[in-house]
């Protein structure tokens, strides 16, 4: 069943297809009076914006967003945000050959087993096209948060990590990767090129931090904080991983070594002092006051220049190569997306922790 | 905020804390006319039942399950089943301690932090005790998709992972781990014995596996199927990490390693033949027809004799030792409530399906 | 589809029959550390217990309360609180009539259509003893908005009308009717004895008012409060109308009529002071600080002795007497349930109210 | 809180302001496959839109919709359909009125109550200019429940209510009231021109009829069929009651009269003969194949040339007069908005009834 809304007070819906003439998020239940224009929003989609290097695709979108709604006098009115962007560079060209046969790895063949038929046209609804919309919406969520500083970058690509010895927070905006690490940008520049050129892809894993969480945001069970994030992360296109914290390697943890450690609460501050995150900041699903650390891992992009056996709608053997503009690595452009899904949940988990604890 | 409930038109609200005099699930949205009774959920719990072991709590509860309504001649009505557990041996002892100080990995400072008290007999309601409540729900989920077989096996215990050659289906109830190679169940007893006497505990990872699910479950894109379990599976208490198919090893993948090539449907087969299944079984949040595949990272129990440093209410520095019948590896009965939360899973998305679809 | 949940933040799920072992609700997204023990809920359960008068059903149910969960110490953890009734009198009677031919006004047939059968004994889920679930969970929603005071009575039965000029609150408990009006009252008891005697049942209006709601309170547009209250007053059992302030009366007013004038806010009131309350506290959906006001039609009883066409599960023309205890007006006994859902819909929106605008 | 969204699997949320750039709906949740283009939807536009008689406002609006997403090639894709309206006729004119005192029976003080300040441009979001999105999604609803047909019209205005001896479907298209009674459209068409020219507006009850809805949708007993249609219909603006079948006059009427008594199945029906349908084809929350009756009270439009009594925002005494262009009956145009929600809730209980029940 499609669900296309996220969230539980603060929600946002999702709409639009790669190829349709707009798409858009309807932000609804934000709080009243927070100042939002235009000028908000923007920064965050000329982040994730395609075209802007030679390691994205080289669509071209201005991604420039309206707000038809729920604004004025410059100031949130606590009714309905409609946020929409444009579509400007859908390339005329032909589907034929997506139309009749199922590219591997993409979502042709799920969608055409639910549905009986898709929008082939760049994927349709299953294209991270869809995402602009999500970066849009995490903008508003931003304005409901001001004092929470999110962060996202990767960590590694193609299996090259990032060496957390050499991590500059200032070095992310510097390279095409969101990279932390100036000694691996660097490296990947080669590896995405050399990809880029054989017609593969990379995947990729990025991590993203929240910082100024207080502790008591999130909840028993069912939408613990961290529950409410992994569903969050893992609807984002291409997403194949989630972990919180020490996550996976937690698991080799011993009981004492993966307990953080407390002691008394330094001077200034709102919450005890933790000699280690190994919980990424959630513990029984609610905050801990610590950063809240998750871990996304993409995998590579589907459209691929090299040939890849399929089978037609009528089943018929055949081979597949996918042309058109593509990111060789998808993961690159998710770190602004994964910002944004983090900012959605955190926002939504601060007015419920209001609504029951006052 | 509380959300003790799950799932979108199959859904399940469980209730009841460690040291309570019960604890239950309703599961509402059930389809009318399925044969059950308790004995249909009784082996369910007995999977999962502390006190079967040396390697597990060796707290004994009887985990009797009650159906209390939703049932009549034996078939569901289509109404709410009420299901209820009785707790039995809730040791009555002297909780002074763990009233006044945090136990580091536990959910005590958080739960303080966000409620200003908490129910500290035992956890309360972040006790991984609330899973019978979801193990009793799950089998329900399980009548209601009876052509889907749902296996979870622990494949890595302290790191120490199961050689995939030696994967023996069979062999799952025949040790105490729901271990698969036989070799590695010999080892992890030694490991976990070492632990338990050494007043630590362990991780582990648990793998999961629905086969039988059709094309075209699932959904984009808040609902994506994958979505749905990242969410139900981050949901279990001591979880930090979920990934599907290929999971954070697709991150290291090459576009055309990665994409599962697609050949001609064998006769019989209601799919396509998929020549590798990173995809997990999930492609666009939509079933592909192939085994939907699940791993789930358990951080090490919190709950140790090794003393570790804390801080009080007051926040004045202590050391803490955490007394009591614990699970030396949690991850262990994790088994059966993974299995449990794909079955829930998998029903309310079969409804779905079937309301969108037809 | 089996919604047995209501509520947004403030959420509860009932689930039981009329002849099942026990019935009961989970109520989530309590506020935590609130007072409340069994003995601040059975004060409202046993006005509207059974068998108090001979103007209800003889059936004779302690209604006695029992809390399972989410209360420590004395005081809500913020946790579900699951609240069990157990069924006591279910007369062991034959049901061969029931079963075998369909009640007219009674849901045998509509059941039966949907589900393919249904759980005959007592009318099943769908008999009027679930209302003891809403009512028990109302009590824990009256403990959340301490400052609102309900309050529901009769003020029309079989017809017959309260004087508006007799109106004394002290009444209401004077009489088996609920009713503010004694000369109603002393009418009424002829009214109802003789429709009892006759076989058949009479129909009832009932009024709740809730003082002490902020203004505020609600939103646009489909979550209004006005939109609320029809949802959950439209669930109770034989209502087949709700309508808010003037209600249709209002349609027969002019502009300048039907428009509650205002004055400055008199000295100690946080609002404007209203020269009227057609608008029932209402206005947009939001509260005015104005009473809400809002009135409930029940229909007659449809079990009566009285025999009435109808036909066999098998299609073929029979006559029916539903023998049995019943309500000669299930009314009455409606009014305890009316202010359990104006509580219920109240508490659910003075957090979703904090959640927005803090 | 803001809930802008409506349904449970079929689901559509709006958005958009009465002075706005545009409005809109997101309808998610659609069956796949469906034929829908803009001239599916145009007509229902059509019947509500404005400026059509000098019996509705002034505003000039060609609410000419745009089908932003989730059609491809002419049919619906399973994806979110976004509906476009963009508003034309917003006259600029001076505020300074309004924006200073608040309009009785209006939302303006109720919104600044909550939201602290508020969109006085033509009301904002509590303008009926919103139910322009209600019926372009309710067209949407229509074409998944092609065997049901809808129909609402008015049957009383200031109190003059249709003679039902004279009741003429026909008639309802061929006068501006959507009356079925020739007689007494005549009749209105003094009654409301009276009270336009007197400054003043009057109130109206609109009746809707849905015929080809099967027995079994619906359910107990949080979304009854019942409960969801009283939810919808309140939802609407100026809507002060909504009753189903005998409604009100149900509670006057004793248990056997009241009781639709039940006759063996005609040839060719699919249901049992019903003698009566004082249940407005409802029972137990459940449809039971007789035709679906609702009945929704309008109160007087509340922008009149009349001044009223009120107070400024600073709290002083004033009068007011709502100038500007305003229908003189608010629920004539219900009707067409009427039908759109009880299209919109039974597309829903399609879907529902098909996810439970197979």
């Amino acid at each position: 069943m499609s669900y296309n809304s996220f969230g539980r007070v603060f929600r946002f819906t999702t709409w639009g297809e790669s190829h349709g003439p707009a798409l858009g998020a309807v932000v609804d239940g934000c709080p009243p009076g927070i100042a939002l224009s235009e000028a908000d929003i923007q920064p965050f989609l000329d982040k994730r914006r395609p075209g802007t290097s030679r390691f994205t695709t080289q669509r071209q979108e201005p991604d420039a967003v309206k707000i038809l709604s729920g604004v004025f006098e410059g100031r949130t009115t606590g009714t309905p945000i409609s946020l929409m962007i444009e579509n400007v560079d859908q390339r005329s060209k032909d589907y034929t050959e997506v139309a009749k046969a199922y590219r591997p790895g993409h979502a042709d063949y799920s969608y055409d087993a639910k549905y009986g038929f898709r929008d082939y046209r760049g994927g349709g609804r299953s294209s991270a096209r869809e995402t602009a919309a999500r970066v849009a919406a995490g903008a508003v969520a931003r304005a409901v948060i001001p004092d929470v500083e999110i962060l996202a970058y990767v960590v590694e690509i193609g299996g090259d990590a990032i060496d957390r010895d050499n991590f500059e927070a200032a070095q992310i905006a510097k390279n095409p990767f969101f990279c932390p690490d100036e000694a691996a940008a660097g490296r990947w520049e080669k590896l995405v090129d050399e990809a880029r050129k054989a017609g593969s892809s990379l995947g990729a894993v990025v991590e993203c931090v929240a910082t100024g969480v207080p502790a008591g945001w999130g909840a028993p069970l069912y939408a613990k904080l961290d529950s409410e994030l992994a569903s969050a992360m893992m609807s984002i296109n291409a997403v194949k991983g989630v972990e919180i914290g020490a996550g996976f390697g937690a698991a080799r943890l011993r009981g004492e070594e993966n307990a953080d450690r407390m002691r008394p609460s330094v001077e200034g501050s709102n919450h005890p002092a933790f000699l280690a995150n190994n919980a990424g900041g959630v513990s029984g699903g609610i905050s801990t006051g610590q950063p809240v650390v998750v871990r996304v891992a993409f995998k590579p992009t589907s459209s691929i220049l090299t040939p890849v056996e399929t089978i037609t709608r009528d089943g018929e053997a055949t081979d597949i190569v996918t042309k058109g503009r593509h990111d060789p690595c998808v993961g690159i452009r998710g770190a602004p997306v994964v910002e944004a899904m983090m900012a959605l949940v955190l926002a939504d988990q601060k007015l419920l922790h209001r609504a029951q604890c006052g």
